[in-house]
């Protein structure tokens, strides 16, 4: 290296550190010149710099956090070392279809089920429950299945008293369930269907495109059975406790909001789609005053034209008008790569009431530079809350600027990505970037009824133990399930009350933590 | 969006856009309260932000240029389109393995192959050939293999007179190749070959360790064929042939430098093998004129102890002082996560002598935050000119603020990343961020004679298709090639005639490019 660029060198290193509070003196003058020593001290500052620039890392923890965060460091220094000797079992080094059962072994994971993770703010209305949940809506009464022309293929269902002959689906035949159960056996009929529900088995899609058409399949086989007016009651109860049992307290919930029908097949208004979910978590409240509350967000699909989402804006104001603090705000979802980009839709977008907010969907792609990365920027012109996945954001810096300045955070989804195909090792997560820079994010799981997961402890897993940094620990964790308060649509009195209810869980926690005895073999 | 939030955002707009010698005056005032047009011109002038700071995008094109421009681009994004609508087709969504030979029919791949593509900076010094020319060399006289228990498993080569009984390998006896051969069959030990010396067919190793151990097997197994003095010699002159017909005209070699055998066993110096190198060179650019030359760094195996490093510090000293301006810089290979992290190495390091530059691999791995990731922060500080791989640099701001401002360029090898397990689909690469960041790069690749590619078009067809965004067209391309000269271990002078040679080229391919009828249906 040239005396010149060495110049240059010391001149950068000077800058930098001292922006962070270093002083020149600290540093060394020359570089292959300089001592041992004083190399090892420049080092240990950059060192620095990096850990402390990485998202939460500025928390401080009280002297029962540090004990506990002791505790959980050995658990996940444990896991991760094991997987750095034998990385073929590390498990966010493969998909969650071949690893499901051991990750629920994991003592780390184990951990995180009990951790309370706040809110979860990126989930949506027909893809909550447990498999085992929607088997057993199965046996309900009144339930027809249509059938493929196989005899075997679930294809659609329908509540009715009799065949519900007026509602036509292709390539198929109205049965009563009972009879489709007793005809194939029971047991059988439960392992088809605990496939035919979830993403399962495919872990190799050819394409992110293909996983979506599976994905999709899934959501339109569901809708007969789940629109029907009490199941819809039932199943977002169902949903509620089971992500309460999994240490969530909050739920901002993306809903198309169907019009739900009754038992004689007639239409409901959406209005009762919402009230249902409104009386529900009301209900679910009262039984569990810890659990801080719902709020949902009018998410309909994005394939269609300016005139549907100008539609769509008028439902939202309606809803919003009839369901104030509850119905408060509005996405658009679907494939974002075959969907229409945000951009067709600035008109109908900027006529939305102001106090409707936006929590768009963008950037869920790794086609990098297509309209799909740019719903990026609409999102962000648009004055979106917070940004759904935003995959993409890390290739756009000056994005990613503004959504740092702007304090937008990104609904990070682990698992879901997986799943559909952006990417595979959670090594590689684009969230480790963000984690990295200090970028506002929150962990959800979008749809963890398709893949069998936890309402969101295996999202936590991955992102702790496969997406942060080696020396990520119970800071990172913290930081995370506060966002997920400090970033919801919660009013300021909301907040602070859900904040206690949160801290209230949260002491719980740190105490059992530190009650584990460090020097147990195991 | 609050009336305050609404303020911050126009705030932080108006500083950003203002950096960028936008006025104030293009932003509108207000958000929803926006017309459509002035939402759209605020648009325009983010996504131009966006893309004016990619690498490369400064350039400024002559009208030559700029009419290839216009072909490459048609042809990139037929490909990209095709892609784009059908994900399972596109090829840098998948593994070089599986489409290797589709590549090769590809229009783009056929474009990129004549183009001139400067120098190639980072190639190791026994994995350069084709495979055939490998098979060829297993013809030669006086060849020996040591053939696994089985009778068919090649686990080492030999030249010598008589057996190389002195030679010892475990599990495994010494056959002349001939006679192998005869046994076999010519065309079995042919197609046995042309796996055992690539890492074909695993597409899908259990994790980089596994891969890394294939990897390591074929250097071993080709050691004892190449290490033979005549054969160095051709094999070597063979690469610049083969890379000369690739569109190479300057090639920066790393070597173990190896000590070389004799016919009769006997062991000879290193300078001997540098020698070798320096000699083909010559011969090389004696009838190539339009060849820049070649240079080399010294980097010998990682895993050993400080002492051996103080070792290699001094054979690189007094190779240097036999062969100046041809052994250049230093460096440490092998697996960056089981070999020892460079900070074990700092004393001896920083023994070396000012003029000899360092040339560091580090950051290949994606175990966030591990010593192998702090390789990073070593190699900057000890003031490396390049970096080799760099994967994990997008998750280190301050490195890569470092590396930006330091401008070392990150030597980008797509499809060793790929087949060595660091990451899969090509659009996930991270150098997509340095290349959104404006991070200096240049492409390169490692390994070619391991996956059968060419020596350095697949993998500028897999970045500029696959990492690079969209938009990215011959600029770019113009970029990558130049700063494969600009960063090379060139001396002035030396730069100024090659990048004549360079650009002679250039404007050839350019004249060529612009020939293309546009109209001509395919």
């Amino acid at each position: 290296m040239s005396s010149r660029a060495q110049l240059k060198f010391l001149r950068c290193m000077c800058e930098m550190t001292a922006a962070q509070g270093y002083t020149p003196a600290a540093l060394s003058r020359g570089l292959r010149d300089i001592t041992p020593e004083a190399y090892s001290r420049l080092r240990k500052i950059l060192i620095h710099m990096e850990r402390s620039s990485c998202l939460g890392d500025s928390l401080v923890l009280s002297s029962q956090e540090l004990a506990a965060n002791k505790v959980l460091t050995r658990v996940k220094t444990k896991e991760l070392e094991a997987g750095f000797q034998n990385p073929s079992k590390f498990m966010p080094g493969q998909h969650i279809f071949d690893v499901l059962q051991k990750v629920k072994e994991s003592p780390l994971f184990r951990l995180l089920k009990t951790m309370p993770k706040g809110g979860l703010l990126h989930a949506h209305d027909t893809a909550l429950c447990s498999t085992d949940f929607l088997i057993d809506l199965t046996y309900r009464e009144n339930l027809w299945i249509c059938v493929g022309e196989t005899g075997c293929e679930a294809i659609a269902f329908r509540f009715s008293e009799s065949k519900p002959a007026d509602i036509k689906v292709d390539g198929c035949k109205w049965q009563k369930m009972c009879e489709y159960r007793e005809c194939h056996g029971e047991q059988k009929v439960r392992s088809y269907l605990q496939k035919r529900f979830t993403m399962y088995p495919f872990t190799n899609f050819v394409s992110a495109d293909e996983a979506w058409s599976k994905f999709v399949s899934i959501f339109q086989l569901l809708d007969g059975m789940l629109l029907h007016e009490p199941v819809w009651a039932d199943y977002y109860y169902n949903a509620l406790t089971e992500m309460h049992a999994d240490g969530v307290q909050y739920l901002e919930l993306r809903s198309v909001i169907p019009n739900l029908y009754a038992l004689d097949g007639s239409k409901l208004p959406l209005a009762n789609t919402v009230q249902i979910y409104k009386t529900q978590t009301e209900r679910f409240q009262e039984l569990h005053p810890d659990f801080i509350g719902a709020k949902l967000i009018y998410a309909p699909l994005r394939g269609v034209s300016p005139k549907v989402v100008q539609k769509y804006v008028k439902n939202c104001t309606d809803l919003n008008k009839q369901f104030p603090n509850f119905l408060i705000g509005f996405d658009l979802v679907g494939q974002e790569e075959l969907g229409r980009p945000l951009v067709d839709f600035i008109e109908p977008l900027l006529s939305m009431p102001e106090h409707l907010n936006f929590y768009f969907h963008s950037g869920e792609t790794n086609w990098y530079g297509t309209s799909i990365d740019e719903n990026l920027i609409d999102a962000i012109l648009l004055g979106t809350k917070r940004i759904g996945h935003g995959y993409a954001l890390v290739k756009h810096p000056v994005a990613m600027e503004l959504v740092k300045k702007l304090d937008i955070p990104i609904e990070v989804c682990p698992v879901s990505n997986q799943v559909l195909q952006l990417g595979f090792d959670f090594r590689n997560h684009p969230a480790s970037m963000l984690i990295a820079n200090n970028v506002p994010i929150v962990i959800a799981s979008d749809d963890p009824s398709f893949w069998h997961a936890t309402p969101l402890t295996h999202d936590f897993y991955f992102a702790f133990l496969g997406i942060a940094p080696y020396s990520a620990d119970i800071k990172l964790l913290k930081h995370l399930a506060i966002s997920s308060i400090k970033y919801s649509a919660l009013t300021k009195e909301e907040y602070c009350e859900g904040m206690e209810k949160w801290q209230q869980k949260w002491d719980e926690w740190i105490a059992n933590l530190t009650k584990c005895d460090l020097e147990k073999p195991e």
